[in-house]
C-alpha cells in the first residue's frame, strides 16, 4: 500500500493577517485537489485556514498539537496528534511533510523554517520571512498558492 | 466537522511473538470495522500487524515514528509522522489515542503504559505487563481483541 | 577535562510518602559524598529530597523540568533545565544518568523505568515497582541508600 | 539556596568559521568571570569554543546533546544531558538560558533564534542572522563579546 503524501503548511496562529489566511485557504484547496494530505500545527489562523481549504475539497488534515487535548485542534482537523511538548512540537510539524509551505508567520514559523532547512527539507515561501535575501537558494519564493503547491510537490523529497 | 476517533495500539516491535501479532491484527480489524483510526509507533511487529489488520477492513492508520524518514514506516501506515525524537516519541503515541490497547510488549511498551496512566488515559491490556496485579484498577485486562476494542471505546475519554 | 558523572534519581513528586523522601535524602547525601552529580525531574517529593540531601554534602544537582520556567525547580536544584515538554521530558531525565536509582514512585516513575530499561541503562530499585518479579534480571533491588549508590556506580555504563 | 544563572550560547557546529569560534571563546570566558553558567548544544564549533572559554576561567558548562551518549559532548562540557531527540533539543537549549547569545550560525541556529523569540526570551546577536533588519527590536546586536554578555545579563529575564 502506498503512504499518503503529506505537505506541511506553517504560518501565523493567533492574529494571523487576513491575507495570510486567504492564502492558506487556497493552498489547502489546491493540496486537496492533488490528493495530498496537509500537516500543520492544528490550531487557528493559517493552521485553521489551510485545513478548512483542504476539507472544502475533501482532503485529509493532520494537526500536530502543542498540548495534551485532541479537542484543542481546530474544527477542520481530521487527525489530532497531541504532543504535550509545546513549541518543541514545531520540529515534528515540519518533519511530517515531504516539503513545507510557509505563509507569512511570526517567530514560531521562523523556528519551523530553521528546523526544515536544517533537516534538508525544502521550504516554499508565500509572503514569509525573506531568508532567500540572506543566504541565496535556501528557500524558494512562490507568487501564489497554486505555484507554491506546484513547487512543493516538485521538491517533495523526490517522491511525488 | 467531527474529528476522527483514534485509539493507540502499543506492543512489541522487533521479535514480536506470533501470538502478539495475531492479536494485534484482530484488534486492527475490529477498530476499522467500528470506523476508528489506529495510532501506533509505525514500525514492525505489533505495530505493523495492527496496521495490516486495520487496512484489511479499510481503516485509517497513523505511524508516529522515532526517526526522521517517513519511509521507515511499515507498509500499512497511511500517515507517517516522523518525530526524530527516538523513544521520547512514545509519550506522543499514547497521547494520540483516546484510549490505549497494549498487546504483550517489552520495555518500550512499559514506558508507554506509564505515560498513558500518568496522563490519566485508560490502558486496556492483552497479555501485557500485569500492572493490575500491582496497583488495583490502573489497567483493565481484556480477554480477546473484540473485548479490548469494546473496553477501549467505552473508556475513550468519554467521547465515543 | 573529565565530564562529571551523573546518576539519575526518580520517584514520587506530589504526595511522596515520607519513607520515600527519607530514602531520597540519604541517596542524595551518599551520591554527593562520592563526588557524583544528581539529575532528577527538578520538582518536589523525591526530587526535592534527593537534591536537599546532595546539597547537604556540597553535591551538584540538575533539575530537568517539565515546564518553561527555571524557577519552578525546587530550592535545591543548582542547574534548572526547563524543557517545556511535559512528561515527555521523562526520557531525558533517565538518559542523563549513567545509571538510575528509582525510589518508590507512581506512573511517571514507571514510564521512566521503562525508558531506562529500553535504553539498556541499569535501574536500581528502592521500594519501587517490582519489575524484577516480572522479567528476571531487568532491575536490581537494593536494600538501602548506600547499597543503591554502590550498585549504581558499579553499573554506571562501565565508566566510573 | 540560589539557582545558578545560566546563559545559552548558540552558533555553528561543524565547519564553524574561525571568527565565530574566537568570539565564542571570549563569550565563554566573560560569562565565567561573571560567575554565570553556560548552556549550549554540547557538540563542536561554537559550542566547544564557548565551553573551552568558560573552563579557562573556572566556569561551569552544560551540554544539551541531540544523541543518547553523554560522551559525544565536547571535552569542555561538565554536565552532559543526552536528550535522544535530535534537533528537537534545540528548543531546550534556548529555554535553559535566562537570555541567549547567538554567534554566527546556520539553520539550526536559526531554529533556536525562532524558538527563543517565540518564548519571549531575549537574543543577543554577534554576527548572526540579521533579524533586526526584518522585524525591528526583536533581537539586540552586540559589537563584541563583552558587550554581548553585558546585554545578556541585563536582559536575563529580570533576574540577575
Amino acid at each position: 500500500m502506498d503512504k499518503q503524501i503529506i505537505i506541511s503548511v506553517i504560518g501565523n496562529g493567533n492574529n494571523a493577517p487576513e491575507f495570510a489566511t486567504d492564502l492558506a485557504y487556497e493552498v489547502g484547496k489546491e493540496l486537496a485537489k492533488r490528493g495530498v494530505g496537509v500537516a500543520c500545527g492544528g490550531l487557528n489562523g493559517v493552521m485553521e485556514a489551510v485545513c478548512r481549504g483542504a476539507k472544502s475539497e475533501g482532503g485529509v488534515t493532520i494537526g500536530i498539537l502543542p498540548g495534551n487535548d485532541p479537542d484543542e485542534a481546530n474544527d477542520f482537523v481530521d487527525f489530532a496528534i497531541p504532543t504535550g511538548m509545546g513549541h518543541a512540537r514545531n520540529s515534528i510539524v515540519v518533519k511530517s511533510g515531504r516539503a513545507v509551505i510557509a505563509i507569512a508567520g511570526a517567530f514560531g514559523t521562523l523556528s519551523e523554517i530553521g528546523h526544515a532547512l536544517s533537516d534538508g527539507n525544502t521550504v516554499i515561501g508565500l509572503h514569509t520571512w525573506p531568508l532567500s535575501d540572506i543566504k541565496d537558494g535556501c528557500m524558494i519564493t512562490a507568487d501564489n498558492p497554486r505555484e507554491a503547491v506546484d513547487l512543493a510537490l516538485k521538491a517533495a523529497k523526490g517522491v511525488v
